[in-house]
């Protein structure tokens, strides 16, 4: 089998995604085709950085994961494609590989050099498409790029560890308007060495994190209904601190971004004590 | 062919219904994958229930259809897998399959059992594709379950049929803001006994219901653009009276919603004349 | 390979989309079915025409696309499918085509005549399904229909080429808000033979078209990110004019749609100098 993600900032509504989908199967007629999102916000490198880093982990070894983001190809942003995990990335150099690598190191990046192999008219996908049925199929990455050691360094926030603390960011709001932040459970679990915390943020504390959404629920004399709309913390699948609001729902209950006042960018603090 | 339908209210801006192919893909690589919808509004139980209702009956034989709506497990929902008209469905026993299976007997329901031989960090959405993926390969039900005899009951607000009146309720509006209620034609039919009737919701009246929408052109005069924005009810593919507005678009002619003010449990009344 | 596209105005909240996959999997299991787009405008031929005729030369020879846009069979609009570049269209006889055919003759065009062999509780699309099916099988169109030689003409405006100047229309705003007119790039290049020229719409002027969107930055002084907001044209991959915003996005940059005004079918007039 050979998958072949698409996570793109190209929306639903117009032809690109079809069009992109079409590309590859004219190229690879034994393609699977998964989407990962259509609707990124537009250029924005931290958010592909974080969807496509919650999602990778739950395909197999050899999926080829093409970034749709802020392609085109000028003269900051270079071409590239990485091998780690034994799965493929393939973006431009804008950034969006450097935040996932500082999860892993890779096995292997190359700088795309088939650019000149292509019709005038070619667009920087149609040499994505051409980069990711090569490798979907099983090809190498010499064929199709020279190696290169360095990326381009993300300008992102970073979470920042002291003894004490971990300051975070939110970098995501989900679709149920869960806030989820760039501190990881390796981040906490390690700075906090079972340490008793407080998480703060806007005017809120919350002191557990809890291990499922419904541990909320501590007594048995109310139903999970009546939980309904209070804050929470979790890590989620993805490894992060999330907070949340429990069944969250935009349109009824609420959400931690109408409820709690949180937006993308926001502080997150937690404090441990000794 | 292994058909897998997928059901959920995870939108898809997030990595969520990638993620979750992902892992289909992983555990059975040949799955055909079918995204019935990902835009339940978020743990609505009888909007999801609408919705996968009036979708399986498109599907051929032997297909399971996972549905990740309010799926956490806890002390008041089990997992649940059921086998109706053969074909499969998974879900959380939240009342979804309560409401489905007023419509006809199920072959066979089970509480899933095999939570435990998970590691400890895996989801419920994990045992949801080892199941779907169990069930799509031919695998049977005793495997993953054990045989209950009742579901949760639902909660939800059902159609009233009388000698001379059915009272229904708008269950659903969909992409054209045409209101579904929860009155079938079967009902329409065994109660009215060709009798004659209005229906009666708001303000208003309607005496037909039409068997196609354009049959709203009752004259030559005019030609079909003219009738855009008229009021109308028919029943449904899924089998439900609708009240809809021909052509409706909420940009421009407007819809059943924004024309005729019907919401989400309005009432509906079908008035029999003797 | 046998491709079925899918262009509709469904949306993808509701099950529809979901359920007529499920019924070309009943028919033909081993299509491969790809979304072009399910948000097209309700019943907007025009957009319908633009998305489809900019998706299409994307796919490969025996591909066939199944237009699910104001289908219903009525007085006005019979069933059509037509053979052109290889490629296969169904739609209703409502215009789309029309404006497809502008640019290219097509094969063949036959009047569906198989409306007869359906129970009497198919759908039009159920009679789309068959056709899509028969012909991604290797089905000749004679089978399911007979030979036409006209279409209905499409009341939509067209652009108007003089000797010295082209004026278009917005046609389609798309996913960025960036404004697509009805202006092709043949037009340009036929009627400007090399000339000088300025493009004009509301109260601005562009004097340069640009290859691709990064040529907007020409001094090495000020980075890419110092050209976000700036007003640009392009001809698109689809072949037409577009009026962009570098970088847009409706929720900080701003789009042409939000920053110039640019709206739906809003004139855009082309000048050629001697």
């Amino acid at each position: 089998m050979s998958i072949i993600t698409l996570t793109t900032d190209y929306g639903l509504k117009d032809h690109f995604v079809g069009a992109l989908k079409g590309k590859i199967l004219s190229e690879f007629q034994e393609a699977t085709i998964i989407d990962i999102s259509h609707e990124i916000d537009p250029f924005n490198i931290a958010k592909t950085s974080y969807v496509i880093g919650a999602a990778f982990s739950s395909f197999p070894k050899g999926t080829v994961h093409l970034i749709g983001v802020d392609v085109e190809l000028n003269s900051e942003n270079q071409h590239i494609a990485m091998q780690w995990n034994d799965q493929y990335f393939i973006c431009a150099d804008n950034g969006i590989l450097s935040i996932l690598i500082q999860k892993i190191v890779p096995q292997k990046i190359v700088a795309i050099n088939i650019h000149d192999r292509f019709p005038s008219d070619a667009t920087d996908l149609d040499v994505f498409v051409k980069v990711a049925c090569h490798l979907a199929k099983g090809g190498l990455l010499n064929v199709i790029g020279k190696e290169i050691n360095s990326i381009k360094e993300t300008t992102e926030l970073q979470a920042v560890v002291q003894e004490n603390q971990i300051k975070g960011y939110v970098i995501y709001i989900d679709h149920f308007g869960n806030a989820v932040t760039n501190i990881s459970k390796k981040m906490f679990l390690e700075t906090g060495k079972s340490r008793p915390y407080e998480i703060q943020f806007k005017t809120k504390i919350i002191k557990t994190i809890l291990a499922k959404y419904s541990d909320i629920v501590v007594s048995e004399k109310y139903s999970i209904k009546d939980y309904e709309g209070e804050k929470l913390a979790i890590f989620n699948e993805a490894g992060f601190l999330e907070i949340a609001i429990f069944r969250s729902n935009p349109e009824t209950v609420g959400t931690a971004n109408t409820l709690l006042g949180l937006n993308y960018r926001d502080t997150i603090l937690i404090e441990f004590k000794n």
